[in-house]
């Protein structure tokens, strides 16, 4: 039985993402200081003690805990976190698993990470696949995608197993009491989509969750929906589309001056997505932020992951 | 055998779309005008007529063939085609048939079309499954991404079919010598993607085509490929993601006022599609146009029509 830990305690991989360590640690002092929470630093203590130097740490509760080996983002997932026990993904984990931490925020490898918090920590009762959600502001509120790239083939099961996870979180970090759920198919018509939306719909349709029914691509910004589920091939698509046409317009903006900028920021909000995404099913916290996550990217992950502990997302989702 | 029609000779559905019969007609008419190509309108005559009265037809090739009966955007698409043989959409694909037309253009039920077309004009030799490919301006140019729709589960060896459709398509239109043909993934490694991407992936590798390997979501405003491929049902969301994005983004531009009208066009040629979608693999030149197509969407539908019979694109994808 994980419990929940007083205070909050989130433990940082201090060498995952593309602008680690200096990034990661930048917005590890930073998150630990304005929100006054503990944070762990996983990663070679010297290389981080280094990096740390630079930093008036007066009044901070910051710690290192050594892990001296790092995964490559290219590396074979299960085989990188079976050989490198000592990494910083797979003692992170282990720091959840012992109750030494209350949450592990890594911008490593996707796929590493995911499979160590499952081999780690294990799956909740009732949920036979872990999935990955993101939440981004549509024109009509907060909506949580998930999957977004766990799992690239799914059975409606799994659909609706997310569906149940992001109802939770959505109950929990927004505090909607019965959050709209909606399948992202090809068609408002339940006879619309593909094979697994038209069996997903059936399985969401007889369940206990606010079912809305199916939501389309255009209704991603637009709103409608708390939760949109969907396989984590399409959802992954769906994200990095939306982050291709962010960076691709934020050049237009650019090249136009002053009154892009601003325009900029206000397009930015639609079309952007929390950095962290949630991994929701394993006993355990996890927050996998993005690669290219800079210092106030991992503040907001560190944040992300300090609302789940204080909500208790993770115990409500299940045993 | 389909023979080319000279001159060119397009029949257009004056029932399909929202905005029939009125827009439809108006976009017919300026066409058949800017164009100097002949122009069918495939409609009840009276209601077709009635509309045509407040326009100076002088000089323009334009006729009426009749069809008194519409088929309904929710009606069901196989059995509608079957009950109404004097439909617009039944009519017009006839035309092709019968050689009076050269291609058909509709911005009716995108399924009725497209079952007209299999059971009016049938399969090219070869193609399983017909698809329906959308161009968009990427910054690196144009991209046609197919299939957006018509096959919402499909198998590897029919996303090699809409690579080579498309490639004939992006040799023809854009004179493209070898068209870089790319994969939709998750990820740009072989290893990444769903079942479906992976054994695809296999597939176009040892095809004749410039493949270029996968290719991800930010890559498709990016640019990088000439032809996307993808199965029906991630095709769809992605262009009604983007088709909901433009939208969203044009209010927020609308409310900055006179900055943000030129940053709108400019953001809208990289979120925005041709809004007819080439149904490629049938025996005719069929061209689906958005259902919300004005005048101005329903003539850009037609010009994309007569360049596909101009350079026989059909005939060049087999018999």
């Amino acid at each position: 039985m994980t419990q929940n830990i007083n205070p909050v305690k989130i433990a940082v991989d201090a060498m995952g993402g593309d602008y680690a360590p200096q990034q990661v640690i930048k917005g590890a002092v930073e998150a630990a200081r304005d929100f006054d929470i503990e944070v762990v630093l996983v990663g070679p203590r010297e290389t981080v003690q280094a990096e740390l130097n630079q930093y008036d740490l007066n009044g901070i509760k910051l710690s290192i805990h050594p892990a001296e080996e790092v995964i490559g983002m290219d590396e074979d997932p299960v085989r990188a976190i079976r050989r490198k026990q000592d990494s910083s993904i797979v003692v992170g984990m282990n720091l959840i698993k012992k109750q030494q931490a209350s949450a592990f925020v890594s911008g490593g490898s996707t796929g590493a990470v995911a499979a160590a918090a499952l081999l780690t920590l294990g799956r909740k009762k009732g949920i036979s696949r872990p999935a990955l959600g993101i939440t981004f502001d549509s024109l009509g509120g907060p909506v949580l995608l998930m999957d977004v790239g766990a799992n690239s083939d799914c059975k409606p099961q799994n659909l609706l197993q997310f569906a149940q996870m992001g109802n939770v979180y959505m109950q929990k970090i927004y505090a909607l009491p019965t959050p709209r759920i909606g399948l992202l198919s090809t068609g408002e018509e339940e006879t619309k989509g593909n094979k697994l939306t038209l069996d997903s719909h059936h399985l969401l349709a007889k369940s206990n969750l606010n079912f809305i029914g199916n939501v389309e691509g255009q209704d991603l910004p637009k709103g409608g929906a708390d939760v949109v589920v969907t396989d984590g091939f399409t959802g992954n698509v769906v994200i990095k589309l939306s982050e291709g046409l962010a960076e691709v317009l934020s050049m237009v903006f650019k090249q136009a001056g002053n009154g892009g900028a601003s325009l900029g920021q206000a397009t930015g909000r639609i079309l952007n997505h929390t950095p962290g995404a949630l991994l929701l099913g394993v006993k355990g916290n996890v927050v996998i932020t993005h690669g290219k996550s800079d210092a106030d990217t991992i503040k907001s992950s560190i944040h992300v992951a300090e609302r789940m502990v204080e909500e208790r997302v993770m115990e409500a989702i299940g045993t």
